[in-house]
This record gives structure tokens, sequence and C-alpha cells, in this order.
């Protein structure tokens, strides 16, 4: 994959106009869903940007946490979608629930055109190649028990009314390490009676962050950052 | 502190119509910088709520983690104040930096009865009593040398040149746990050379976090949910 690229589009502005890169530098560079490098620029112009590109041979690893998030409010979403590609995760399923607003569905911020160009913001600003999948859910029961989620180890869900933390583990580098997460975070009135049986019924942990209860888009934040931290430190020896 | 207490002002609206409270009903209350409790409605009409409290015999403990900011874009510090509180956070270090556009500081997010607000917002949703304490600075270098962080035990610098990340300790519970930690997060363009220079010679660990580069908002937000998490997890034995 390695060679000589032309950009012709926007990026050109960013290149020359943010990083005001000239000939001779060297820019971070991606292949979607493939590989990351390093890029020599050749020529800059108004119009157009040469680079020469060299690919790592080894690609990162692919994020081992998904992310299971109730329909939050469309402004709140929106500042999301950039963040969850920063931060990495492989899987986002956003989901109806009984305490979610039928009208949040109502929105631009759930266009593929919309959150792509925004999972794509956050991979070039964090600097890795995968683009999470998003799927909307439209019926949690069915989804839950379908075979969607058969290759996640554990199934975590954050509800202030879990009686067990998070913290009530010893959170040490070996936990969660090895292991593909689903993380459950509920609507700002949190899960029904009826959906939290359900999840239960399906493998799901019940948890809570302790005393601390945290709005929806700071509680995503937190646990994405979080499991990605504890699964890129040190093992213990 | 028990006893009975009448509210007058625009928490009667919200126990009225967001928490629709009625007559027997208990709900979380706190006392700022003190205790935190739980009350029983006595009675509830448009003008007041008349609540009978009782406070928990210990308070919860203090938080240790402080935070120096380079003043981000007002309109993020603006989004993040209601995070910190809810997060934990002991001091909050507003500062200038070398790549802090000087207009930053021409906001109103900085003013002490704007932040103040939505600091105890952060707090009453997050349910703990502790208020930061906030402090501008305007010559970092004065700061750093002063006294003021003689009491903290951990200085971590998070930014991207550093050469040994977060993750390259072995991240267990007892990592931290007992130490008071200073966080100090840099502006969209990083510290500066001399910014670096300075730090490391007061005896700041500059870390990155691995190759992910996140947005100032974005790590703030994970670096105290991190901290916090790792502070109150389950001591390995």
């Amino acid at each position: 994959m390695d060679g000589r690229v032309v950009l012709t589009d926007s990026r050109v502005q960013h290149i020359r106009d943010v990083l005001r890169a000239e000939k001779g530098k060297r820019l971070r560079v991606g292949i979607l869903n493939e590989s990351l490098g390093v890029a020599t620029v050749l020529e800059v112009t108004s119009k157009h940007v040469l680079l020469e590109c060299e690919f790592d041979g080894a690609p990162p690893s692919r994020p081992t946490v998904d992310l299971l998030l109730a329909m939050p409010r469309p402004k709140v979403l929106k500042r999301l979608w950039s963040q969850f590609a920063a931060l990495g995760v492989g899987r986002i399923f956003i989901t109806n629930a009984e305490k979610v607003e039928r009208y949040y569905f109502d929105t631009h911020v759930l266009d593929p055109d919309y959150y792509t160009k925004h999972l794509i913001e956050g991979l070039q600003q964090a600097g890795h190649p995968f683009l999470p999948e998003v799927q909307l859910i439209r019926d949690l029961k069915r989804f839950v028990e379908s075979k969607t989620l058969d290759g996640v180890d554990q199934k975590l869900l954050f509800d202030p009314s879990g009686v067990v933390s998070l913290q009530d583990e010893v959170l040490g580098p070996n936990t969660y390490r090895d292991q593909r997460i689903l993380l459950g975070i509920g609507p700002e009135g949190g899960w029904t009676e009826r959906e939290l049986l359900l999840f239960e019924k399906q493998g799901f942990d019940v948890l809570t962050l302790g005393p601390n209860i945290l709005r929806t888009d700071t509680a995503c934040v937190v646990l994405l950052g979080f499991f990605s931290l504890m699964k890129t430190c040190k093992k213990e020896a």
C-alpha cells in the first residue's frame, strides 16, 4: 500500500491552513479500517497535495469494546460521535428503550452520512483507523435475544439501580484485558424494571459506578476511556 | 444538622415538575461541603417544599485529584464545569499558556457566578457535596514555582510529546490510591518546549495517553473518571 497519493478534497485546506505543512513535512496518515503510517509532503498548491506514504507493517489492534447506548437527546449524541471514534469502539448499538422519547429518532444526527463524517473526524484526530460499526435498534428485546452479541465475553450494564459497582472488583490490569466487552448505558431516566430483567436474563451484569451518578454522555466517555486505558496498560507480571 | 427545611427557590419547581415528588417521597439531599443524606417530603405546594432531613454521620471523602487545565475555548469549558464537579475534583486551576488565545479569558464562562452555578448542578446531579475550588492562573511559571502545589504527591502532565504513557505502568488498584494527584492537561496546540521544561523542573512527569490523541475535553473527562474509579475500587489483597 505504500506509494504516492494526490489529495484534492477538503484535506488540502486542512493540510495547508491548519497543519501549515510545507514540502518535506511529515504527517500521520491512515487507511480506513487498515493501517497507519507516515507521509512526507512532496507538493502543496491551493488545489492539491502530493504525499509519499509509508504504512506500518503491523496494523494496530481492533477495538474490543462495544457500546449499547439508549438513544440520548440528539444534541448530546451529536457531540459524542467523534469522541466514540477517538476513544476506540468496535460496534455502537443505539437503541430504543421505554424511557427514550420517540421523537429523538427523527434527527439528522442518526443519518449515516452525518455520523460517518463525525466518526472519521474522531479517527483522524485520535490517529487510529477503525471506523466503528453503527446499528440502530428499534426492538431491544429482539436485539438482546439475537445472535448479534454471541461473540461478547462480558456484558456490563450500567444503571444507578445496580447493587454492585464496577469498583467492587479489583480493577487490575488483567481485568477484562483479553475479553470482548459490551458496555450498556441507559437513558436519562434509567432502564425500566422490565428492561433490567430482560438484560439479566440475557447474561448482563448490572453495575453502578459507585455513589456518583453521571450524565449519559459523561458515563460513555469515562467508561470507554477507562476500558481503553486498562486494555492497553502494562500487564501484571 | 438534622431537621426540617423549607425550600422556596428554584428547587421547588425541580422537586415538583422533574422529580414529581409527593408527600412521603424520599429524596437525596446534601449540605454543600459537608454531608449527604436523605429527606422525606412533608409538604409540597407551588411556592414551597417542606423536607425532613437526616444526614449521614460520616461525610464522604474529599476528592484528592486536582486539575491544571490550559484554558480551552470558552464553549468547550462551558460544557465541562458540571462534569468536573460530578466526577469529583478538589481544585481546578485554569491557566494561561503560550498556545492559549488571549481572548479566551474574556468570557462569562470564567465568571464565578457562572461556573459556581454549573459546578453546583454537577454536584446535585452526581450526589456529592464538595464544591471544587477554582483558581485562574495568569502566570504559569510563578504558579508552578509557588507553594500552592506543595501538598501534591504526584504531578502528572499529559502531552502527546511524552515518551512514557500512563499505560506503561501497571495500572492496578493500589496505583495512586492514597496520593494527592495533579493532572495537567495542555491547550489544543500542546504545551511549548519551554513550558515542558518548566514542568519537568518542578517535578512533573510528562505522560501520553498512548497512541490515541484525545481532544482536551475528552482527555479531562477520561482522566478524572479514570482516577476516580481507580481510587474507589476494591483494594488488592
